[in-house]
């Protein structure tokens, strides 16, 4: 009997090991562009994965892989950068585009040399990389047919080839080159063995006059007893092209379904011709295609993945928040450095309401390098302004200020690399300074690039201010008034010794007395934050945006406001008022007699270190004595800024 | 056998409720003042609390308790702003204040109408109302005395009273008025019964010449069998001034140990007079004063208590967060109005960069009641940007923003009142808009009293615009450029129906289309937060501050940028550049023609409602006809403050 034929469409299956390297691809070489890429896929017989045409990781190398028991497919990946371009996209047309690829690699011949073109797919996709979902829709272009049929039920190959045949055609098929296995021919050579030969070789043979039974072979994906699998199709298509008229006597097409001597067994033998009815073959362009695959319920749709669920959530969390960098640069800010974001260490000075602001938005950078100082202990009063810290953090005492900053920090983004010290700063004309202290300061600021002044009072700043001068680092001061802020970068020295000494003023350039005990003797509403919530937040964010501009500059921290970098000006400080909602940039030089960074008192701790810093803690009286600042101490005035703590006083018991 | 009396201490016990009380009074009352405060204590006889003179939550009461089995004592409570001035403050000095104010006291006779002044008190604090830890030092004044001693061991009162004698002692010292019952006389009437008379009645009989036996009388707190508790170390100065020679005579006096039938048989009778090597008393001025008390290490100085764990930690947070307002007030505004911060409800929509900076703002201010609306869930690359969410909010899809981002204000402070409500803002050309969530929108607010527009598109602004302007909200506008912001009060319409118009613009009032559908086809860049962080946080704390300014207004949303707030200016507007770290204030009228808040729009809405609101969802082009706005069409220029999301795409399945 005969019957119409029908092939079984492949079903398309992608491991999640694709979207992997396709995000990644996307991420770092194709970014915002719409590149069409080549992909490889592969299918089996049914003994493997019946029906299935799987992508993987490796769908993007540029030699397919050679595995014996699976068959290549030639690929297209169309990635769409919106939901909206995916849905619009005209999928009819697309059809076309890559049917018409397929017809043209036909009639070239291209296929007889590289057979796995005749099993081509395209699958469109929308990657939504943050969320890790995908949307993907596979096609298997070729055109509309003319109607076969079969003659009668196919034949079990067993009861066409002896044993032997079909072990000689398994040997003959595994040493095929790669990507010639997936359609070949068979020639008969005697009772015991067969010739396992190239689809090209096929075709010539059919125009031979010699007398010896030919098969036309594919790998069949089918697994269904009387339909092909869709590679025969295309194959039947070559068949149309370079020999027409064996479509209208009949050809015999064993169907691989099984590559190896046990398996083979389950091959099927089909005779095919045209349907009489079928109009005669008189050209072979084709107006229409086929191939969209159906999704999961049985609609022409694209199927959707959700991936997040699989993927390591540290992973997802960092793509997702390289992504978001990336973009930045990609469309706007081509020549933005994001590498020098993501090797920095950054050393904050205080845990306070500062300390947390400036964390999340050097974070929000992509800097996780963060290391947190502080001696302080979270108290009920914080959580509502230090962004980093829950009300759970206040029982007990309280958690250590830096170490709970710290723990935050990965509990926000598991690839911060953060670190929590308890550290009180030493401070000119505090007595409980202690050089040990000094030491594990100096040796913090050292092993960090970039210090960020976020204490409460001026004379905790004095240490960390010489240091980084000293060792040349980058240093910011945020500093806060009831409704007023100011930010600044510190000038770097030309020269390690101060010599010479800043072109910028430090934070206690304009400043002329030496650092008291501005801590002691405070009350209640020096304590804490008697500040407008905005400033501390606002004085935060221009920090760090202060510091990102800095290190897009080509000088770096010595870069001075004259020249822009590619974020736009680099201001020496910035005063804000929010009394009256504005901002101001002025620029200070160093100060030749300051007593924080002029050579005089960087040259004293080099000279003295440790001995020095003692006479100091006891009495900065002295620090002016070095720099000479004696005689105009009478010309003090107040600084604009008022220095108001984050903290509560440390109440110790008497 | 005589032997030296020495009087046995008080120990000072401080009930917790005394400290609640105390520092509800320095926040309510006292605040940056060091005032001190007339407070009572409690003594009793040693069956009830041996030694111990306690003061709890009644302290402050204008009288004391009336309790029979607990004395009164006359105390003053001196609290210090600082740990500093505690520990400054001149100690004997204030010790003779006390005591010389307890010697003037006896002098001028107030001690014989009030005894209770005789048991008088004082305690030196430093409260840190932040961690609820408390330092305290009592002292319990009492001149130099000469040596008194007693005469061999005091006897038992059994061995002196018969049975009814005693019962009539306990009816009699019971209904004594209450400042009378510490310190009293005893006549004997016959062998069954007493007559309890009263410290000035005793005095009087002392000089009477009748024949009769009389016992001075106090309660004793002391439960050691030779020595007298401290009460009858001031009585003993009373009879030195008012009646010497009986000292040098001896006296009798009953030291009640109990003030019940069953427990006054532990009372004893001392028979005092005063040591023969004493000077005799020819003056009853003193030079110096005894009574402070020692700490739990024996030694002179304070006791510390710490409570933060036995208080409620939600009510610890509560006052340390109102307590940071407060001082602001007290110390630099005292024309802050912290009340209409407390009792304001605030709407978000949006609950991502902006939205969660924008509720931290408002938390630091002392809002707490706070609505969040979003429709999106958290996402990998949010956290480090959007301030209250975690990494794990984003398994498992991610919670929904609204509600993560209400459940994380609770976590930081107990007292929030926040929700979360998971609702799509119907726009402008959004066939999916609908109307059921158009009346949720309305509803919710009708139910705040400010709105914070935080979306990430244009159009999802036009409904809560609209919807503000009709029901004269104050609304506030932040939106995102990649590095510039724009901060706007929208105008208040002078008339509920919008008649007459705002006199200041909204966020549409300088925007000539309708608008449209910015939210399709968005390339990757668009889908998510390409902004320099800082612009987010640095607009959303100056919305909350630019919201602040309002309320303090006089005019609260209508007032003119021409009259300062006690917080300083209030602009219509701030827009930052950070490439320029710069900001304007520009102030717009609102524009007759505009499509959101413009009296023709406002009544359409009222007279039409949904009918009108569809067909807005289907095509905005209807808003330009309405306002007849079609004409200006062709002059459209781009605003200089781009749209960027915050957010992904929603990507839903095709």
């Amino acid at each position: 009997m005969a019957s119409n034929l029908l092939f079984s469409p492949f079903v398309s299956s992608i491991e999640p090991s694709f979207w992997h390297k396709a995000a990644q691809l996307k991420l770092e070489t194709d970014m915002l562009q719409e590149v069409p890429r080549s992909v490889w896929g592969y299918y089996s017989s049914p003994d493997v994965q019946p029906f299935s045409l799987s992508v993987d990781y490796s769908a993007f190398n540029v030699d397919p892989e050679n595995e014996s028991n699976r068959q290549i497919a030639c690929g297209v990946y169309l990635n769409k950068n919106t939901i909206e371009s995916f849905k619009a996209c005209d999928k009819k047309e697309l059809l076309k585009t890559y049917g018409e690829e397929l017809l043209k690699n036909v009639h070239s011949g291209a296929v007889l040399d590289n057979p796995s073109l005749l099993s081509s797919f395209f699958v469109l996709t929308f990657a939504d990389l943050k969320k890790f979902n995908f949307y993907y829709w596979f096609a298997f272009p070729s055109p509309a047919l003319p109607a076969y049929r079969n003659h009668g039920k196919p034949d079990n190959l067993p009861e066409i080839l002896s044993d032997s045949q079909m072990r000689s055609l398994v040997n003959g098929h595994s040493v095929l080159p790669k990507r010639q296995r997936g359609f070949f021919g068979v020639k008969v050579n005697d009772t015991d063995s067969v010739e396992v030969i190239t689809l090209k070789q096929y075709l010539d043979l059919t125009k031979s006059n010699e007398d010896f039974k030919l098969y036309l072979g594919f790998v069949d994906s089918s697994s269904y007893p009387e339909s092909p699998g869709w590679p025969l199709r295309n194959l039947l298509i070559v068949i149309k092209h370079y020999c027409p008229s064996l479509l209208e006597k009949g050809i015999d097409v064993i169907a691989l379904r099984g590559v190896n001597i046990h398996s083979v067994v389950n091959s099927l033998v089909f005779q095919i011709k045209l349907q009489e009815s079928s109009p005669k073959i008189t050209d072979d362009s084709a107006s229409s295609f086929v191939g969209w695959e159906k999704n999961n319920r049985g609609k022409y749709g694209p199927k959707f993945v959700d991936l997040s669920g699989i993927m390591d959530p540290t992973k997802l969390a960092e793509r997702a928040v390289s992504l978001n960098l990336k973009l930045m640069k990609w469309r706007l800010l081509p020549s933005l450095d994001l590498d020098v974001l993501k090797s920095i260490k950054v050393l904050l000075l205080g845990a306070g309401t500062l300390g947390c602001a400036v964390a999340r938005n050097l974070m929000a950078w992509g800097i996780h390098r963060i290391t947190f100082v502080d001696s302080g202990r979270v108290s009920y009063s914080n959580p509502v302004r230090q962004s980093l810290f829950l009300h759970k953090h206040c029982a007990d005492k309280g958690e250590l200020k830096a170490k709970a900053a710290a723990n935050a920090l990965v509990e926000i983004y598991p690839g911060s690399e953060s670190e929590g010290i308890e550290l009180s700063i030493p401070m000119p004309n505090h007595t409980t300074s202690d050089l040990k202290s000094a030491e594990v300061l100096d040796s913090l600021i050292s092993s960090h690039d970039v210090v960020f002044l976020l204490t409460d009072s001026r004379e905790s700043r004095w240490l960390p201010t010489l240091l980084a001068a000293g060792k040349r680092k980058i240093a910011i001061t945020a500093a806060l008034g009831f409704d007023s802020y100011l930010v600044l970068r510190h000038g770097i020295p030309l020269e390690a010794d101060g010599e010479g000494g800043a072109k910028l003023g430090c934070y206690f350039c304009n400043d002329i007395t030496a650092p008291g005990n501005s801590q002691a003797d405070r009350t209640l509403d020096q304590q804490c934050t008697v500040t407008r919530p905005g400033v501390s937040s606002i004085a935060a964010s221009l920090a760090v945006e202060l510091l990102v501009s800095l290190l897009q500059h080509p000088l770096k921290g010595c870069a001075d406001s004259k020249e822009d970098c590619c974020l736009g000006f680099v201001p020496h400080s910035i005063r804000g008022f929010l009394a009256q909602f504005q901002q101001m940039l002025p620029s200070t030089p160093a100060f030749s007699q300051c007593i924080a960074c002029s050579p005089a008192v960087l040259q004293e701790y080099r000279k003295r270190g440790n001995d020095f810093l003692q006479e100091v803690f006891k009495n900065s009286k002295h620090l002016e004595e070095l720099t000479g600042l004696t005689q105009l101490h009478s010309k003090t005035e107040e600084a604009d800024i008022w220095e108001y703590s984050d903290e509560e006083a440390a109440g110790d018991s008497t």
